[in-house]
């Protein structure tokens, strides 16, 4: 019987609620697929009214969207790429993480979801962009400036261009299931991004 | 009254009947995005009865792959990228006509239909690598190997991840709506691709 009481606390409760949506809502696009997710079926397995849902969101796909915020820990900005001075092998690192994560069952369909609603609705890309993926580039940037700084990577990159060269590759195979998506894989896309194609003499 | 004419010639009326549910298909698809297109549209759009779209095609999705193979006059097989001699010059001029066509909004919607179809269904997935992915990457692998041959690329590439480090960013860019896609944006990824992100000496 302590203000430390969750139900006592509006704050914490509502924190707790806005949690369980979001797990839920993860929780069912793996299980049923997107097309299927409903507002009525995240507050069931939420325990909470429908209208506390609506009270935040405007639709399943925010809904989505802040479920992978708060799964990335996206918004405490604490996130960086790994530095320990050799960008080749940090690179490796990162997209063999990204590899085991697109490979794993729970993270597979959900990520399916978000990938072709953001390809059908620009406002939820636009979201997407703003609070997602547009921080995750900044960091990705941050790494790549850093390998410039020390002699690493051509001073007249267009960084925008860079990530996309290291990153979309990956994400390209996945989604359209262009080939099999392995830790070999990302170590030769990461190997071509910084060699380029033509030879080197 | 010759055998000419198409209502006499069951295997021409056939054709005809295919174009026209294609055509309806791409269009339709176009018009009302892919949650709602519909095998009762299309035959409608066709001016064909349901059964005859059924007793060829299982399912929408291979309605629509089918729709692209047409339009890419893909089956053919008479396709090839242009080869100039300058690899850089000709894969900007097969970039940028790659922009032109994702900007297009008679493409627009039916690509995204097709590509987010494929992101959810591997059994489409597979047929559309066999059928329009596979040679359209054969076709991009030979003109890559051309350019191996005139030593303007390296000769250990794997062209799998060459291939997908040329087309990747472009294509991801459009599908998740990144950044907009401009000839010059093709152009600065066909450049850093060939050069590769690390400092050329």
């Amino acid at each position: 019987m302590t203000t430390q009481r969750p139900s006592s606390n509006p704050a914490r409760r509502s924190e707790a609620s806005r949690r369980a949506i979001l797990t839920a809502a993860f929780e069912l696009v793996g299980e049923v697929g997107y097309a299927k997710l409903s507002i009525e079926g995240i507050a069931a397995r939420a325990g909470v009214g429908k209208q506390t849902i609506y009270r935040w969101w405007p639709s399943k796909g925010t809904v989505l969207l802040d479920a992978f915020l708060m799964l990335s820990g996206g918004q405490d900005g604490e996130a960086a790429l790994p530095d320990t001075g050799d960008l080749e092998a940090d690179l490796k690192t990162v997209l063999r993480a990204t590899v085991a994560e697109l490979n794993d069952p729970r993270y597979d369909e959900p990520m399916r979801a978000l990938a072709t609603e953001i390809a059908h609705d620009p406002e939820l890309a636009a979201a997407y962009s703003e609070r997602l993926d547009g921080p995750m580039r900044e960091l990705k940037k941050e790494r790549l400036r850093a390998a410039q700084r020390a002699g690493q990577l051509a001073l007249d990159l267009d960084l925008d261009v860079a990530v996309e060269m290291v990153w979309g590759p990956l994400l390209n195979r996945w989604l359209q299931r262009g080939g099999p998506l392995t830790p070999g894989y990302a170590d030769s896309v990461v190997e071509t991004a910084l060699n380029g194609l033509r030879p080197r003499g």
